[in-house]
């Protein structure tokens, strides 16, 4: 069971933006560089969350990302909503194989595993982006960050 | 997000055995028929299922697939703890990766993805394979049951 890597990333970054200090912008390649992950793949991510509304992209000289809202505003349950490609547990939940199964139409598997999925959902909603930073400094000192480049402050 | 295949195959393999006439055996043929997945899947999903108890096979001729214990007895919720991988629903999750995020340490996401991921456990603690069966005629009729070859009964 698995959530995808691309809601994993969109939550890590959500988390670094908020932990950093007030007003530091970040960049693509930075968050590349502490995650270990290709700037292909952190941009594709970064467009998304931006789209989202979840972040916003300052243009020019000295630019960079931060986000958008409070952190108290941004549900974790939502970004979870809002970045998994799907919520296709099994074959029958996607409309495209819905009745691929020879028993979907009788089975009474579909409503449980969407009940116990929507008690994951519901979990996550208790939870805002605030509540998973509580610890900054502590998240800061994980990544060492003296040991980042200076950047841009606003 | 998804279970895995094995995990749904399962499932619907302990849904055909229950909604079979009482003491109706089936066999790895039929089962992979059934749901068109090849034989060899089948037969692996099903020895494991004979490993964890749930299933027993009658050896010999006329022998073949029964239920090893009352529907009522099999917890839903068990099935899915005993036949997915494992639950590494992020990075964070998995021994072998655990420190790989540098924010790893630090990181509250981790308990909170657990405590939802427990939530969706729980609600399939609720169900029994006889909740997911209510219906076995509804779910025989699907399957033009008439029209599948008569196998033994015990």
């Amino acid at each position: 069971m698995r959530i995808t890597k691309y809601s994993d990333y969109a939550l890590r970054i959500l988390i670094f933006l908020e932990a950093q200090p007030k007003g530091r912008l970040t960049t693509i390649a930075e968050l590349s560089e502490i995650y270990a992950v290709s700037s292909n793949h952190i941009r594709v991510i970064v467009h998304k969350l931006g789209k989202l509304g979840y972040i916003k992209n300052i243009q020019g000289k000295g630019g960079g990302i931060m986000l958008a809202h409070d952190a108290n505003d941004i549900s974790i349950g939502d970004v979870i909503r809002n970045t998994e490609n799907d919520f296709h547990i099994v074959e029958c939940f996607n409309p495209d194989t819905a009745t691929v199964c020879p028993i979907a139409k009788a089975c009474k598997l579909k409503g449980v595993l969407h009940k116990a999925m929507q008690a994951f959902l519901d979990t996550l909603d208790e939870y805002t982006l605030a509540d998973l930073t509580t610890n900054k400094t502590s998240i800061l000192k994980q990544l060492d960050f003296k040991k980042l480049p200076t950047h841009t402050r606003h």
